[in-house]
């Protein structure tokens, strides 16, 4: 099937010819890229534009007008959790909630709804939890943290988890503790915390490693259920111009184990019916299950030329979750946080726990992507890398850290001198810009979320958003990185506007940023002939607008393989 | 082993830090590229530069004193002939002669010279023959072909074969046509053409095609003489400074046949004792043999990260002779000659023959290396790699054309259009600019050789020396592409001075520009950590000199895989 698109405005991210006009598509490959004269030529054969909009079957060319929109490589999220978001979908979601009384109200509500689909209590489902997430008291006035007393409110019938929306604390009710089997016995968790009252009792509030006493206790979903959310998950996202993304699944669920995730991904597609490309990024703690995992042979899969198959799942680094959130104070820190000097916050292993972590990767041929926010865990996670290549010296390890928001100028050299890939959510700035100065002070604030520096140092930087943490919406994400403002348009000069990306440079590390990252800069990323044939087309041409038409801008068409799986 | 080089001038070719001090390297992979001071930290451990100049067996770090040289990537020359130059230096160069009496008067010399070698008559092995080859009757005042009575001036008595230097036209004396068997008797040759004189006798000239009656004729050389041969050719180049190189080899010398070629590197490369990287453009007629290349499973490596292992002999694309050399007025121009209006040329093969091959050839994920000259035959080929690729869609197939010198305006936008690789020679300036404007006039000499637009336009362009017709000195080859002129330095101004590169540009092209052409761009071509440790290191910084000075330098050392494989 050959399609052409034409009388666009075709931003390539391609250097050696950044605008065009059309393109022209053959099997999935991009075949031909220039003014609609030259892509009209490629088509030669009797074959003209003025059947254009309609598929000839004769000539078997479907022309497609973009009618002077724009036109962009397919967009590339280095960092989400698409299961979790898949999951999402039929959980309270909590972002709106202003207080603690609304995420009662809200629980309530989705309850009474539940019951009604599930056609009353008799016809729940054994097992079912009732799950919120995405609550952040930071938002609120009164800004404690909700415990299993204000869940109880919700029901003690069935067992109720609420995730913060950083996903590092969760709270749940007493029904849930029973279940779990809390009690104030239970001994605290190495990496966690589980919070007592004043009396030693369980307040129903687990931090960190402590969450796995929830997903512990919650049903695990087959694999045909996983498909069902995968899917749930990913249609929105294509929806939103995305065709690729890096996704944490494997153990980011307590629903969930690794070997139902990717036999779940691995189905569908074989079966053709993965709605966009994953490069996935594997959680797998404990450390047993990563041994068992690497036991199995799964390795990063470090595309060549795709002469090695096509398919869209791919086993990406090993992730590692190495602190917490700037939010929760759990990210840690290489002081003391200015807002609560009592704690540097958490990190979740040892320099001799990671550095093992990480050689064992590496020597296994698998890259990281270690979740930093701290500039403490960063210093850690960079020297475990430099020692694993010092150890055994690889060719193009493309390790890399999530999220890299509290840094120093030796830090921000340092992902270019090892070659570490960094991996930054510039939608974060819509709520971090708000608490950062607190919880670093000031002069830790200027070199922090410095992604422009990044780039500036010759730093591998590829764009995520960390859905449902913040949504996908690309254009959001794009409209933070270039204004620098939050997406109510405050500052209007921007937080830190020397760290302002050009627009150019935002698109560049949600293309092929991402690319370079899961080995797929040969292929994609970009609008190059002999590239898979993976695009967005937005409503107007951004780059000639006004910054804030950024996020009002809407994508109306998404290609992947060169078929159009959107079109609004 | 680690090695540190520092206090020199490194010119990385890699855009994220195209300038540094000094390179740390371990296992063969850099490891730290940056300020001295920068490397230095990362060889911390008590080590210090005090120790420098000598290995340190304490920490096992050995320091090497650039002492302000400049340092590069390896040279990586994207088209040559390295078994034809290992063969060249036991056969007569005739590059100096300016006569058909200078060729004669070397003939003997060597022939002399050579049975002393043999300890006399008696010792001369059976079935030697006398080659051979560079003459080049353009620059000889009596520009006629020689001839067998020439040839038969030097022996009667041992056969003698003169390759010219364009390497399409040989010509051989009396005792080789006996040997050959060749009389007026034997039928002309497809696709080239057996000189005869006013009599219908043969003249001892064989074109094109009609080179292979020669080539059947002379003995063939055992896997041990190629190992031999290889290593001999190859240790010349890496004191230039080259460490990889695309090499045309393997039906390219009458002594030897591919799977002895193969035989050989293979052996070398197991047994660590091939001097250098070698992507073989693999020349394989007739088609019969290709085909059976096929069918043994041979197919170009399109290298993902190294982790498929270290080798440094892989199989690159199917190399093809489209047609001849416009010094010898063989290649195929769209019109006739201009200083020799009865003929276009010699196109080696129909559309339809050229075609097939190339089909087959892609269809088999084997990438394409085809010799073209003239602009007629650049047009032919272009049209087979696209009806092949729009046959049969394949991702990223870095299909090439090699010389690539007679283009107009339409073709060097085709090298862009349909992403094929442009394999360059600078040198050959040296020798065509006196001869291009009579060969195609002054209308085509403008547009031909455009190498400098073919980089403006985005085309990827890799640089070679296609030696043994012209040095693989790589600093003349940057003089050429950027002074444009001759190796005397004439003219000042530059022939089509237009078309002048840049000193990055020139040095582009031999490192990454090659790399990118054997898929080598992710593990070598630039000095990025993570990378392979290749290196030159050239006697003055010609970055900041006069282009005159680039001829004069000198390559002092050359590191491949972190080892000093060479060092002055």
């Amino acid at each position: 099937m050959k399609r052409i698109f034409y009388n666009g405005i075709v931003r390539t991210v391609d250097e050696r010819r950044p605008v065009a006009e059309a393109v022209a598509v053959q099997d999935g490959i991009i075949m031909a890229v220039g003014s609609d004269d030259d892509v009209a030529a490629w088509a030669a054969g009797g074959q003209s534009r003025a059947t254009a909009g309609s598929a000839d079957a004769a000539s078997d060319v479907e022309w497609i007008d973009l009618e002077g929109k724009l036109m962009v490589p397919g967009f590339h999220d280095s960092h989400l959790h698409l299961l979790s978001y898949g999951l999402s979908l039929e959980k309270v979601n909590l972002g709106q909630a202003k207080s603690i009384d609304d995420i009662v109200t809200e629980g309530r509500a989705f309850l009474k709804a539940r019951l009604v689909e599930f056609d009353g209590p008799q016809g729940v489902p054994a097992g079912w939890w009732l799950q919120g997430r995405g609550w952040n008291n930071d938002y609120w006035e009164d800004s404690r943290f909700p415990n299993r007393y204000d869940l109880d409110r919700i029901t003690t019938e069935y067992p109720v988890t609420y995730t913060r929306a950083c996903g590092h604390i969760i709270v749940v009710n007493t029904k849930a503790l029973e279940i779990m089997g809390v009690t104030r016995e239970t001994p605290q968790i190495a990496g966690g915390r589980i919070d007592l009252d004043e009396d030693g009792e369980p307040l129903g509030i687990f931090r960190e490693a402590a969450r796995d006493l929830v997903y512990n206790a919650i049903p695990r979903l087959s694999v045909e259920d996983i498909k069902r959310l995968l899917v749930k998950g990913a249609i929105p996202m294509v929806r939103c111009g995305i065709t690729a993304i890096q996704s944490d699944d494997l153990e980011a669920v307590p629903e969930a184990d690794y070997q139902r995730v990717i036999d779940a991904m691995t189905q569908l597609d074989s079966e053709g019916k993965l709605p966009l490309r994953v490069f996935e990024q594997c959680l797998l703690p404990p450390v047993a299950r990563f041994r068992e995992f690497i036991a199995k042979g799964y390795r990063t899969d470090k595309r060549g030329s795709g002469v090695e198959g096509n398919g869209r799942f791919r086993i990406g680094p090993l992730k590692l979750l190495a602190d917490g959130s700037l939010g929760g104070r759990t990210a840690f820190l290489s002081g003391p946080y200015a807002d609560d000097p009592q704690t540097c916050g958490i990190p979740v292993f040892t320099q001799e726990e990671l550095d093992e972590l990480v050689k064992e990767a590496h020597d296994h041929d698998m890259i990281m992507a270690i979740h930093c926010i701290g500039d403490g865990t960063m210093r850690m996670a960079f020297e475990s890398i430099e020692k694993a290549q010092k150890d055994n010296p690889k060719l193009d390890m493309r390790h890399g850290l999530v999220h890299c928001q509290i840094t120093d100028e030796g830090l921000l050299k340092k992902f270019r001198d090892l070659n570490v890939v960094a991996h930054v959510q510039p939608i974060f700035i819509d709520y971090d810009m708000h608490i950062v100065r607190d919880r670093v002070g000031e002069a830790m604030e200027k070199t922090s979320y410095n992604w422009k520096t990044m780039l500036d140092l010759g730093v591998h930087v590829a764009g995520g958003s960390d859905s449902p943490v913040e949504s996908f919406h690309v254009l959001n994400n794009l409209y933070c990185a270039v204004t620098r403002r939050g997406l109510d348009g405050q500052p209007e000069e921007g937080w830190l506007p020397d760290q302002k990306m050009s627009l150019e440079e935002a698109l560049y590390i949600f293309t092929m940023g991402g690319a370079y990252a899961s080995y797929d800069e040969r292929v994609n990323g970009s609008i190059t002939v002999g590239k898979q044939a993976d695009f967005a087309v937005i409503d107007r041409n951004i780059f000639d607008l006004d910054p804030e038409e950024i996020k009002k801008a809407d994508v109306v068409m998404t290609v992947i393989d060169g078929e159009i799986a959107y079109r609004k």
